[in-house]
Order: structure tokens, then C-alpha cells, then sequence
């Protein structure tokens, strides 16, 4: 059982709709506050070599992708720590208050615990206008299907290629990117943090319809030869870029490096080139 | 080094008005937000015998626990597990679901994980009025010291005391008493899942002034001997009791299980019948 089939075993309880997105939801007033919480571990998690100061700086980071994902701007972060060792809290926290200070958030407390790995859980909150919202569900047919950057590098830094490594190390997330394309109309959007392809393939359960990818609009990752570069393209995970689909006369989206890479499409698949691909990305298994 | 040794090393980082409170602590417009996490882990934190649903009960409920020593309103919780067997989370998100349904909570959602030892880790949002809210500084001298409830019968169930597992498996939050002692005109409150001294001690960081507590006032354990009972009220962890302070002329406040038990002193220590008590209690080590 892989850690999608867990959640759907469980969406009775915390109610399907709670589940859709990279967030919770909750109306607050003339808005809605955002809230999203992130579980990382060191083996599983952190790849070799990693610095302390990369680790919190990650944990931060897959929490403020999460908000921008949902068009909000970030708020607030805590941060849980369960420690091996005591000495590594503070390069730790070096890493996290600088991503919170890199996006103008607030760190603003956490726990911390004693543990056999180290365990970092970040948990953020975030505002955004209630016309602004954007979540998972919401592709029209024939919107245009985009994302922010390039896929592929993190995961070609973890398989060696260290060209790459501050992707893979110190990941960027699109905090500023999602709020401009809440504000110009997208009408779906998530993050690729495990993969395009498996992204994708959540998009599919959340809306009902289908994706087509056209491979030659992919963002060619640099010195990379073009069909290597399409795999780590499309099944690499660790970046943090977003996906999103909008209708085709919103593009180009002012001011943004964003790639329009395919179509929302009526069949409920993941194509590439027109013929359907594997659901395959980085995921947790259970066995 | 301990874990309050531990933070006190990180806050320059994050800033030491950030560390003094069970939670952080946001405005946001005529209100505050307040926020906590808390990381659990199945061999330091969950006794032996708890089940799943227990499990995910406490860790809903100590969050609850911290937002209400703060005198605010629970509103969501988001809740991460780190599952060593997939097939555990379902009873664990039904415990978490009922503690939340119980004080009218929304279980908004979480993220999931695979490791090899059992991790929750619950994130509370809370809501308070301005001029409500109670932070652990603000003891004024001659403030009597009271708390909710009884402290002790949890660390005696530890202990196999098993009439008192009750305490020890599913500890009630104290939600509705927190705000109520907030809204009388309490002047400082935490929570006690510590043990009464040893937060005590924490009071002391925070207010520079001390507590003396008369034994006699002590709330006693049925069925225990006089000194036995007192021992673990001073020095049992588990419970979920508040402590807080208030001039004497609140006392008593209208329909709450609250005692007084001792006084706010000049003199930074804790002292039981006039003598000083060692810092004593449940704490995370790093050797």
C-alpha cells in the first residue's frame, strides 16, 4: 500500500474534501486561512551529504510550496524537530529561519523531541483572498496545462549528476509564482514535489479529466541529452515547482517564467505524446 | 543537556518571546491566533498498552492542552504520522477524529510518512479576543496559585497504579476551563503535562518571581496515602491540568474544579511548605 491507497482508506474519517488539496482550507472572514503540514525524515527524506542548515532550510521550504500551491501568501511556520542528537538543533534552525526570512514569514515556535532519526515537521499557515483560491480541482477542458521552471534536476543531482545539487539541496519554493498565478485565473494547481507524471495523476483523481503532456514543450534541463532530460522530466521528484492549467488566453503569464507544457484533456489519463504513461514518481511504501 | 536547556540555545534564532509560551502567538485583526505543535513518539511518549485510537487521541489532545493554557478557542488541528505499518493509521485517525469532535474541533488534515518507530505530530490553531488572552508572564506577587483538576494519577498509572489508566491512556484537554479562567481575569497560565514543579520552574524563567505551594492544599489521590499522593501531585507527569495565577478576590471561579494551592512570592523558586523543591519532572535528555 503506497501512502495515496493509505490516504483514501481514511478519507471517511477526515471527510474526502480535506484530502484533495496540498492544503487545508478554512473560511476566516472576507478569507480563507491555509494550513499545511510536512513530515520529513532523515533517511528517507534528506538525501547524503546534506547539510543541517539545507535540512531546515527543506523543511521550510516543502511547507511554503504547499501555501503557494493554493495562491496564499505564507504567514507563519512551526517546526517540530525530534533530534538524535541535541548539537544539530541549531544549524537546523539557522536553515529554517533563513528560508522564512528569504519569503517574509514568520517562524514562530515548535517542539522539539528526542529521536532515533532526526524528524523535522514543519507546519504552515497562510492567507489568501477568497476570490484568489486556487485548488486542485478545477481544470477546464482544453485549458492550457504549465508549470513554473524546469523538472528533472533534483532528481538528476540525487542519481550523481552534482551540477545539480542546489536544487536537490536547497530547493526553492514558488511562494511569489503562486500568488501571481492565483491572481491571473488559474484554474487548477498543485506541487510537483514527487513528480510531474504522479502529479498529474492527482490532478486526474481530483477533477475527473485528463492531462496531455507534448514532450518537445518540456523545459530541456541543460547539458542534458534531450531524451534523458524528458525521463528526469517527467518522473524526477524533489523540485519544488508548480503545476497548474488555466484558460489559453491568460497566457503568457506577465513577468513569469512559466511553461505551457500540454492541454486538460476529457479522458481521465496522463499522456505523453498521446499515448498513456505510467503512474510512477517518488512515493512512500508501506508493505 | 535537557530540552529546555536545548531551546534556550536557539533563541536568538527564533527570538525568546517566541520560546516563553505553550504557543505561538499571532494578531490578527481585534484577535489573536495562537498555534502549537507537538511531535509524540511511540517508545518515549506513548506508554506501553495504549492503543491506536488512544494514540491518536493524546496527540489531538495535548495541542488542545496547549491552546487552552493560553485562554483561546481550539479551531483545526492538522495532523502528521509517521506510520512504521500502514494499517495503524485508520484507528489512529479515528482516536484523533473523536478528540476533536469533542471539543468541536476540525480535523483539517495532515501528511503521512513512512518510519520505523511510530511519530504523530498534531499542529492546533486557536483563536482569542484580544484582551483574553494569558500568557504564562504575567504572575503578579500575592496572585494566588491555583490549578484544574488533580495532578498525579497519570504517573501513578505509569506506575501500575491501573485504577488510574484512564488518566494516563486518554487525558482530557482542559478547553472549556481555560477559556473560562482566561475570561475571569487569570493573570498567567500554562499547561502541566510536565509535572506541576518542573513547569513551575518554567514559570519562574517566564516571570521572574516565584510559587510557593502549601502541601495541605494539594488536591489528594483517592485511595493513596497522604505523602505518596502529594509526591506524584508535585512530580508526575502526564496530566493535562492547568496551572495559572490570579489575585486572590477571582477565587472561586463560578463552576470550575479549580484549587488553589499555594502563592505567587517574591523570591525566584519554588518552594513547598517554605522549602525550595528540586527541578524535577518528565524531560527529554541528550547526553
Amino acid at each position: 500500500m503506497d501512502d495515496r491507497e493509505l490516504l483514501r482508506d481514511v478519507m471517511d474519517i477526515i471527510g474526502r474534501e480535506n484530502c484533495l488539496d496540498d492544503c487545508a482550507v478554512l473560511p476566516s472572514g472576507d478569507r480563507y486561512l491555509v494550513a499545511s503540514t510536512d513530515m520529513l525524515h532523515e533517511k528517507s527524506d534528506f538525501p547524503a551529504g546534506m547539510s543541517g542548515f539545507q535540512m531546515g532550510w527543506m523543511a521550510i521550504a516543502v511547507t511554503l510550496s504547499d501555501l503557494a500551491s493554493m495562491g496564499a501568501r505564507p504567514w507563519f511556520v512551526l517546526l517540530a524537530a525530534g533530534l538524535d542528537r541535541g548539537e544539530r538543533l541549531r544549524e537546523i534552525m539557522q536553515g529554517a529561519k533563513a528560508c522564512c526570512d528569504e519569503y517574509d514569514v514568520i517562524l514562530a515556535g515548535g517542539d522539539l523531541d528526542h529521536h532515533d532519526e532526526l524528524t523535522l515537521v514543519s507546519t504552515g499557515v497562510g492567507e489568501v483572498e477568497k476570490d484568489r483560491l486556487v485548488r486542485r480541482r478545477g481544470s477546464g477542458i482544453s485549458d492550457a496545462l504549465c508549470i513554473t521552471g524546469m523538472t528533472g534536476r533534483a532528481q538528476a543531482a540525487l542519481e550523481g549528476n552534482h551540477r545539480f545539487d542546489k536544487y536537490l539541496f536547497q530547493p526553492v519554493p514558488r511562494v511569489c509564482e503562486g500568488q501571481a498565478i492565483a491572481a491571473a485565473g488559474a484554474t487548477s494547481m498543485m506541487d510537483i514535489s514527487d513528480g510531474l507524471v504522479i502529479s498529474l495523476y492527482d490532478m486526474v483523481d481530483a477533477n475527473g479529466c485528463g492531462y496531455a503532456i507534448e514532450s518537445q514543450n518540456l523545459p530541456l534541463i541543460p547539458g542534458m541529452e534531450r531524451e534523458e532530460s524528458i525521463q528526469y522530466s517527467l518522473y524526477g521528484g524533489g523540485d519544488f515547482e508548480l503545476l497548474f492549467t488555466c484558460p489559453e488566453d491568460l497566457l503568457p503569464v506577465t513577468g513569469l517564467d512559466v511553461t505551457r507544457i500540454g492541454t486538460v484533456i476529457h479522458a481521465k489519463e496522463v499522456l505523453v505524446d498521446g499515448v498513456k504513461v505510467p503512474k510512477k514518481g517518488y512515493q512512500h511504501f508501506w508493505c
